[in-house]
């Protein structure tokens, strides 16, 4: 055990792309442990878009990380010291455990994971909240039925390949969105996408009047802006959109509305937001769910891992740049 | 009887705001009937915010009136002769008679109205499209509940002023936004809305958050542009958006889309489209169901008439210049 805790604290709120100078790193002593507490050495730290809006200042979902924090983060870890009865050393757990080496927890929100189930990145990606979020909006939310045409936007990251491999397996034509060849043929050869259209060198809305002659019936969004209008511009009739990011807004100090919205009262579709929390009762149905379908074949996971916590400023980037395939993970 | 039809067709497809160009005035002979066909004298004739639409190239729910075809509009007037077994000389009727004094018809989409139950311009507000409108966006769309903090805007439109006294006698707290004193003194004063925001003098997005502290439950949306986004974000959660127009962007080039519209996201909130004719099968008994309230005294409906058919293309632009309280008629 290294006698340090190593922790990136926000140390002031971005404007645009963060940067360096947004956030602190610092070493601290390893938190000493008072009854009901137990201390969880974190081996991986989830990556997501939603930071990005943790540290934006303003009334949201959660409050937003305050200045001289330690960064929010989802992660995985093991439990090394316990003072509380529901958890042992050597428990494996995930809960948010912010972007550090070592997390003192209560125990809100943890959960125990099992690494014989799945190797332990993958409760970050189609085992955690990633894999529930696509689950969720797509079943509850987009409603899915069989026979849909969905097209889901941010194709090939950790929610969008999950989103897209559900589809296919409830007998659904889909096509995903992505950026660059590469992306655009692991979907369609390794993951089973019937499409791929590629944004960076693809006309999306031709493209998506090719895929979708008869127009979408569901579209997950990832990504929202341009790609969001291009798919309202081509909906099926009763359509629904289901959104649950905006990857391409989020580092925007002036949101791009979707200026197609009037689509949906022609096409008397709806658009409908969700968070996955709201759905925690249901979580360990759907995990089940998922990880017989994990040790079926039927779905992948994928986990992008970039090693090293001091990385965490410069891999966060990999999110708003497109360079990930997969679930973004930092392992500490 | 005059000897002479006269008609509004359209001549070329306005750019922005139609003018008297875009329109031509023909005298014409009245149509003679062939079997199965009934002549119908015009009395009144429906303006209505999507006649914008209707001169729009391209797809929407229904195909764009052709150049030289008489302008699409809704009318209520007298069967003067009939070859028709549905129809007899004297009965009253509604249906999609066109901007012309006499119109031919097989009977399709034509309703009987009575005037035993309500003066005939009725049949073109509380008891026409413009009602049912209000009644299925806020009942069945809206999913209205009782106890919710209701805003629509358009509120001393046709359709608005409907949406707002429909929620009012269902139990709920009604806020209106309308522009200028009198409209607001108007819903406030004679149609019991709990309270009105007046958008040509108030901050809207200040007004909706002093007047809708707990956020908006269901927001009913006419007018789009700048007012949708201030209602975006002040929802509630789990809120309903309901699209029924967008009267502030018709006239565009490039519509504004809804910057604000990841308060879905944040709120769980729905957006969804409709269109009134999807609900045809159940008109007669939500008809029968307003027209009780009318005559009860729960419900006003008011019309703002303005007489000759001649004036027709300066009379539409009051719809978009805000001038008309309630539901705007030209009476032939």
């Amino acid at each position: 055990m290294q006698s340090k805790n190593r922790q990136f604290k926000l140390a002031s709120r971005p404007n645009g792309l963060p940067n360096d100078m947004n956030w602190s790193f610092s070493e601290e002593p390893i938190p000493s442990l008072i009854d009901g507490e137990f201390l969880v050495k974190v081996k991986y730290i989830s990556l997501d878009p939603a930071m990005r809006g943790w540290i934006r200042e303003g009334k949201s979902y959660t409050p937003p990380v305050k200045i001289g924090e330690i960064m929010r983060a989802l992660g995985v870890g093991e439990v090394i010291e316990s003072k509380h009865s529901g958890f042992a050393v050597g428990d494996f757990v995930s809960g948010i455990f912010g972007v550090q080496a070592y997390a003192k927890s209560k125990g809100d929100m943890v959960n125990k994971v099992y690494p014989t189930i799945a190797p332990l990145p993958v409760f970050l990606s189609a085992l955690g909240m990633t894999g529930l979020t696509a689950y969720f909006g797509l079943l509850d939310v987009g409603e899915l039925k069989s026979n849909d045409t969905v097209v889901v936007s941010g194709a090939a990251g950790a929610v969008g390949m999950m989103v897209g491999q559900i589809a296919k397996l409830k007998g659904n034509k889909v096509i995903g969105i992505a950026g660059g060849k590469d992306k655009c043929k692991y979907i369609v050869d390794e993951l089973g996408f019937d499409a791929a259209i590629d944004y960076k060198n693809e006309n999306v809305k031709q493209a998506l009047q090719k895929q979708c002659p008869n127009g979408i019936d569901l579209y997950f969004d990832n990504v929202g802006g341009d790609i969001l209008d291009d798919a309202l511009s081509q909906l099926a009739m009763h359509a629904r959109v289901v959104i649950c990011g905006a990857i391409s807004q989020y580092n925007s100090t002036t949101i791009k509305g979707p200026a197609n919205y009037l689509s949906l009262l022609v096409n008397r579709a709806t658009m409908k937001g969700f968070l996955v929390f709201d759905y925690s009762q249901k979580f360990p149905q759907a995990i089940k769910e998922m990880a017989a379908w994990i040790a079926s074949g039927k779905i992948q996971s994928k986990e992008d891992i970039v090693v090293g916590i001091e990385k965490f400023p410069s891999t966060l980037l990999k999110l708003f740049s497109g360079e990930n395939t997969g679930k973004l993970i930092l392992e500490v």
